[in-house]
This record gives structure tokens, sequence and C-alpha cells, in this order.
């Protein structure tokens, strides 16, 4: 049985089903320990399952009893999950074999049970119930700034606060949405403008994702069917389109992860804008917004079933607009399926 | 002049007025390097100040090519402020000593300019404004839970969107309150309830912080005189105003940041309750939520001029409730003053 530890937060949540933000988790010839604060102890010891809770000042110093007590000689750990600050306190007076595992916890994660898949299906239900009432907000209240078209999104996609958000929405108008992460300005919406929005909820921990762009009129929807004013706005847009739809269609359990991005990215470049497209194509959601697989060139790993991942291609023109389509999927009996 | 290398997203931003959350900041014979990947050239191009920016998929890689090509010898660099993982790699293949300054950025912010107490005391204004209004919203809206409510705090603390926060709100009511970590509930607030509210407002990336707690009413307030219901919370109530008060009006520039949790701690543990003081006094605030000076009972850190944190001591009563009274103080000719 492997000896490991963990700090990140989504980590531990994933091995029982409680976390915080000041957390070590021991797991040590099969029995765990939750170790935190004193600022935890209710919750800590009313949630956390299959796992002593123990509190204390000194996270560390606590591990230190525990590793030596039991006299612990191999642990594994994640070296992204530890500061070199943390690993060298931690391994300091101990006689134990450190074992580096690079993403220890994310590749457990990578394979979703069918219970996980189940809790963020029901995340993208509730984030596509949010762009659309954020949609029907649109349609009523125009001439306001992206700040503040920020803010209604995050109301409206959590629900007026029932659900966390995968992350601050992206509400971005015009040339703001050729930035792949544009952060909001004062730049305020009106007819025929062209806006993005990429935002996700979490539900249960478990987090979706997805991006639309629309033209703005009163008649906003957040659909993949869209007529745009502008012309290259509405070409550019049946690129990513065709990109997003080959790169899912395709998709087939066995390939190589960098095959979908091949997929994807070949639609962009046959029609001369590869080179505006500057991102990779997707990325594993899970309990963190951006989990394995990745998907982009240079990824060997190979499909398999019940993996999830987004496919999102974008085209960015500089000074003019992005477009990035954005639907997060989960490989099911071979294929790639909208959740 | 001293060559150092910066992760750390605030770090980074106290350098160049901008950051991102993919950066590598380096400072070399007084050349800076802003070195982040593609989604955030147009900003950073526009915005950082007094250093190149460095587009490229492969942050290490090209830190590793400006270290080489510029001859470097000796690194300075937070232990902290990188993962294991990223240090190795890092490293890797160069003849450079790594010199560790544990909390490097966070001890050259820990004195205050004059511009960012300004910055600071805006957004300890632009808090307590939001508290007067997320009041005003609680007189006129009962019966909402907790999730509801913190929502709703979110909305008014930020000013409906124009300003970022501090981090989550915490609303917490009755015995939700004896968790000094809570998370909201779907307990509904009524009448004569017990509700501790602990928020803080952005200005410019400059953080505030503060804590209020109140009997529910139809006349709710966040001031600091508050007629309970109950005569147990009056009597907590009232014991930890007295540590508040006291610790901001004995703080002087020359005493050890421990002094200043020993005044809080001195007036409940002389009423009875010191055991139910479960954390530190305070923390230093500024663009982190968390910064220096700790505020506790082992930090022999002598208070300074310009030194900003909070003064938060707490009675945490468990299934009861729990009483938290929180400002963010600036040192000021030689005193402790509420920004």
């Amino acid at each position: 049985m492997k000896n490991y530890i963990l700090q990140n937060e989504n980590s531990v949540y994933f091995e029982c089903g409680y976390s915080c933000d000041n957390v070590i988790f021991l797991s040590i010839g099969g029995d765990n320990y939750f170790i935190t604060d004193a600022r935890y102890k209710i919750e800590a010891t009313l949630i956390a399952r299959n796992c002593e809770v123990i509190i204390t000042n000194d996270l560390i110093k606590q591990s230190q009893k525990i590793l030596k007590k039991n006299k612990i000689k191999k642990l594994h750990f994640d070296p992204s999950d530890f500061s070199l600050f943390t690993y060298e306190k931690l391994k300091d007076g101990l006689k134990i074999d450190f074992i580096q595992e690079a993403n220890f916890s994310k590749l457990k994660r990578m394979i979703k049970s069918d219970d996980e898949i189940k809790l963020i299906k029901k995340a993208m239900q509730l984030g596509r119930e949010g762009f659309e009432r954020f949609a029907f907000f649109l349609q009523y209240n125009n001439k306001r700034d992206e700040k503040y078209l920020q803010f209604k999104a995050k109301e409206m996609m959590s629900d007026f606060g029932t659900y966390d958000l995968s992350f601050d929405p992206i509400v971005a108008i015009n040339k703001n949405s050729a930035k792949p992460h544009a952060t909001p300005t004062h730049t305020i919406l009106a007819k025929n403008d062209f806006l993005l929005v990429d935002a996700g909820v979490k539900y249960e921990r478990y987090c979706s994702d997805r991006t639309c762009v629309s033209p703005y009129s009163k008649d906003i929807t957040f659909k993949r069917e869209q007529s745009f004013y502008k012309k290259e706005q509405q070409k550019v847009y049946d690129i990513v389109l065709k990109a997003q739809e080959t790169a899912i269609s395709k998709a087939r359990v066995g390939m190589k992860a960098s095959k979908i991005d091949k997929l994807a990215r070949d639609v962009i470049e046959k029609s001369g804008y590869g080179k505006y497209f500057i991102h990779s194509t997707g990325h594993g959601v899970g309990l963190d917004i951006h989990e394995y697989p990745n998907i982009n060139s240079r990824n060997d790993v190979i499909l398999e079933n019940n993996m999830v991942f987004t496919i999102e291609p974008g085209i960015y023109l500089n000074e003019k607009f992005g477009v990035r389509i954005e639907d997060t999927v989960v490989m099911k009996k071979g294929r790639a399926e909208i959740l």
C-alpha cells in the first residue's frame, strides 16, 4: 500500500469529501489523517470521511510526528503540490524517502467515475440555464459596461448565489474579446456589438465550462446558431464552430489527445486563420477547472471512456474581435458527448 | 544589484503594475522581464511598467535562456513562491546559485508607501459603504438563507460588481458564526438572530478587511454599538469589543507584534473566555489579504509607521455563536489608526 501526502484542496476533497484552505492529508498503510487548524474543526469532524481529523497549530510538525510514530520509510508526493519551502521543512529531520510523483492526484482523477460524471453533467446543465438567464437579462438591459455585465453574469450563472462558479466569468465586448482571458472594462454594450461569454458553474464542487459568442440585440440568445451583423464575424464564427463540431464528432476512444487538437486545428488552418488560434484546444474538467487530459498538439495521452474535457477552439483578431466556442464533453461508448 | 525571480501574481504586480495567472518576472542587473503566454500579450504590453514583455509557450525555458544569455551567477527567490517541481525544472542545466530568501516580496511590501495606504483607506471606505448597503438590504429582506445572503453581500459589498472583493464574504447566522471560517448553509435569518459578516473590498487591487456582528432586526446596522437580545451575546460582544479597542488604542510603533496580540488576548483571558479565542489577533493587509506583519503571540517583528494590519479578536462558543470584531488599521505617527 502506497503512503502519500497531499496539500491541494481539491486533491484532499477527492480523498475524503471535505477540504479547506489549510490542510495536510496523510495516507499511511491505509490509515488517513486530515490535519488542519482549529478554524475547521467543526466542519472537518462532521464531514470528512474515512480519516481521522487532527487539529494543530503546526501542520508540518504534526505530520512529521505521525510519520515518525508509524516508522514510515517511503512517502509519495506531487512536487507541484508542495512549495520548496514546505517540502524542505517537511523532510527536515526525517529519514524518509520522499518519492516524487508528478501530478499524483490529477492522474488519479483523470478518468471519472460515473457518479462524478453525473455531477459534471448537472453542473453543465446548471451552466446552460445560467447562460439562458443571462441572455434574458441582456434582452432587457443594454447600455451597461463589461464590469457591470460581468457582475450580472455571476448573478445569473450562480442562480443568485445558489451555486458557486467554476471561475470569474469572462464577458468581453468587440475588441476585448480578442484577448482570450480578457478582464472587464468600462466598454458599454450596444446594438450589434460582438459579445463573448465564458462561464461555468460548480455542482457539489465539480466544475463545468462553456463559451458562447453572440451579436447583441434585444433577441440575444446563447445558442450555437447565430447571425452576425458583420460578414467577417460570421465567417470566423462559422469556421470556429465547424472546428469545434468536427473535433467533437470525430473524437474517439483510443486516439491521442493531440489528435483531437489536430482535428480542430486543421479546420482553422485550412481556412487560413491558423496563426490566430493561439491556444490549445481544451483541458480536462473536474474538481479543478483545469485537469487532465490536456488537449493540445503535444499530448500523447490516449483517450479513454469517462474522460471529461473541453473542446474550445478559437480565432483571435487583435483590435477586432475573437471567437471561441466551448463545450465540456465526456468520452462515452467510444465517442465524445456534450455533457 | 540583486537579481531575483518571482512568480506570485501580487508580487509581480507590485513590481510593474500588471500581473496575470501565468507569469515569471525576472529582475537582472536592474533590467526587468515580464514573461507570459500569448493570452496576456495585449494587456501586458499596454500596462506593465519598467519591464520588457516576452511572450512564450514555455516560461521556464524562456527564463533559462535569459539567465544564460546574461551570464547570471546568483539569483534570489522565495522558496514559498516556487513549487518543488518548478524549482527543479528551472535550475536544471543552469550553473546558477539559487539563493533562498523566505518571503522576499512580502517583506518588501510590509511597510506601505503613502500611496498604497491611500488605496487601502479607499478600499476600507468602500467596504464600510458596502456594509451599510448590505444592512439596508437586510432591513427589507429577511427570511433568506445564508447562501442567498452571502450572494447579496457580494453584490452590496462590490457595489453591484464595480469593485472586486478581498475574499468571499462570510455571512454566518447563530451557531454557524462559532466557526471562524464558516461556509454558508441553508439556515434562514429570523428576527433576533445573531449575525456575523466578515467582508472586504479591493480598490486598485489593494484589499480591505472588516468584521461586524449584529442582532437581526428591521433596524439592523453594522455599527459598533449593538444591543443583543440575549444577555450572553451582549456580554461576549462587549468583551471582544473592549479587547479590540484596547489593542487599537494601546498599539505603538516600537512594540513587538506579539504585544498587540497580548493586549487583546489579556482582556479576553481576564474575562474568563481565553480558551475560546482560538486564532491570532490579526494579519497584514495589502495586495494580498494576508500579508505581514502577523499579529500573533509568537511574532517578534517591531511595529513601524506605515504598517497596515487587522485587529480582530474573537470568542467562539461551539454550538452557540461566535463574536469577532475586526478593523484594518495603519500605524501612523506612532499609533494605530483605523483606516
